[in-house]
């Protein structure tokens, strides 16, 4: 199988899990300034929920560009991701509903953490296809950014039962650490042979 | 990043905006005529709504196709895009339950204007990475429909409050008005070395 | 723009009504087999709408191979056929869920009707692109399907006002009549320059 | 018609199934634990359908990349699958909300046999596009798994009124055999003209 192949399913699940979170922003039943500001939580965990969906789509192309071959493992890895970033939506939603509550907010955290570890092992099922020293292992170094994110996540998900602005602090803050794409990879495909 | 991938994520994205809006239409519970054309405010504001869409599809790909290559701004501002559209069929549905209310129609008119916004922006991201004097830029000249457009939502927006209708003639009128593909970058894109 | 765009967006809109229809299908309330089979009509269907939504899926393909250029009549023709598609899913579930009776029944007509009036204009829209003696309009002939079913349509809107069983009926015949592929553009595609 | 578009076609439908089946997971009521562990059953039968999609979407892929050109037989062969997997997510919905009793059960035993019946329907008009002794008849051999399964199926149909729990072991038994992906074709196309 042709990794492009992978990469344009993966594309319309993320496609659409992106669009119907969308859906949970229900019309509301008065028609007045006050039922639209009513909805003002559900839209702002959309708005943080859709800025994570499109990073990882953004961060899955550069990493899948590094990919040459697709092997059992990494389909498998690509699916665990998809299962766990397609409960997104209904963390969203939970965290939303109920006005950033404790228990929710550390759902999301959990919800969060699960595809960043899922990535992560897409990531080492990707270099363990090409070799250790492969270019891509290279390109990765430490990757501070994929260590860091998920003990961030695990500290949002305590905090979530002390002072869960804390928690939704650490989402946008590591949020904002995440748009920038990965410098790494893209810079390695602009000196290797596949740029 | 190719072009291709951004402008086929989007497509993806734009295809289950455009579909999901239908969603809205439910079936009624009576079996007669007066249970469907109790519907008839949602099936107008589905309608207008798919024209807009339709629109945005259209000349999101026109100007994609000027794109040579994809930026973190260009990716970004292309996100921001589809974070607004994303809204319309929840302001849609809010317009069409509401009987075409002030508030309702005012917000639609918000929810045009973002995307108009995020359109204009996304115009700028690709022009900035092709240089000022590239060919998008001169294309574009003066981007008359560009500016227009929002300025009409503006007033649309003012207009609701005082006499709704008002803002649904200049919703319809701005539609007509780009149903026209955009002549300029189309010209541009046959003569010049792309076509 | 390129036939090949216009063409993957209408798959994912189609694929998206075609998918969507079975969320009508919502789980009962019962667990036993009276509560599953108190879905039946519902069930049947949307059966017979994934039918119709294949037969238009294939047949725009055939059509679409034999497009060389989008023109603007061309692309809003396509959008035309797409809107009247998206709402298969509403009057089917209307139909469904009132057990066949006469006015749903009637409209599910007309919303066959409106796709099928809507596929004429683009081939419409696509012959004239060619010129009035190009390939396409050889190969279709005097088009004796498509023009049959429209009529087929309006004689079941009419008959489901008196016998909706008969309607019903004409619904099933136009389908099977349809699922074959349309062999005249077929044999022009594997005769002419493009097969 | 291109197998590719065929296939392109089945991912887009394949992706959107996968992918509403998570809207079943409704955001509950209650912002505590007990309120997300009341989920469990929906979410456990999630996760069993997200992986029979899952292995679908490989195995077709496997099973398109033998097909070298698309007949009527094939392409109705492949939306009749699609229509079976299309009621995966009710089927889902429906053992999950009712705690996995018999009946629901029963049926979603019936709503994986399906489309295995559907699968080799498919092989077998491939197989037969390609006359008897082609490379794909030859690759699946006796076709062990694509025998086993359906036979499976049915021994969970009959086993979920006497005892539920042997229906969901078996399910999940399945699945498993056949996260392999098939070897057979693999290897067949891997040695073959096409790899």
């Amino acid at each position: 199988m042709r990794p492009e192949r992978l990469t344009a399913f993966s594309d319309g699940v993320v496609a659409i899990i992106i669009t119907i979170m969308a859906l949970e922003l229900k019309a509301p039943h008065g028609d007045d300034f006050s039922a639209l500001a009513a909805l003002t939580p559900i839209f702002l965990s959309y708005l943080l929920s859709f800025i994570y969906v499109a990073i990882y789509w953004n961060n899955h192309h550069h990493l899948m560009h590094a990919c040459k071959r697709v092997t059992a493992a990494i389909l498998w890895a690509n699916m665990h991701l998809l299962f766990w970033m397609s409960l997104i939506p209904f963390a969203t939603a939970w965290m939303g509903d109920n006005h950033y509550a404790a228990t929710p907010t550390a759902f999301y955290g959990v919800i969060l953490l699960m595809p960043a570890i899922a990535y992560k092992l897409l990531q080492t099922a990707i270099v363990h296809a090409q070799g250790c020293d492969g270019e891509l292992a290279t390109a990765l170094g430490r990757d501070v950014k994929g260590v860091i994110s998920p003990l961030l996540y695990l500290v949002s998900i305590g905090c979530a039962f002390v002072a869960p602005w804390i928690a939704h602090a650490i989402y946008v803050l590591v949020a904002l650490m995440w748009i920038v794409p990965d410098k790494r990879i893209e810079s390695m495909l602009s000196n290797g042979p596949r740029a």
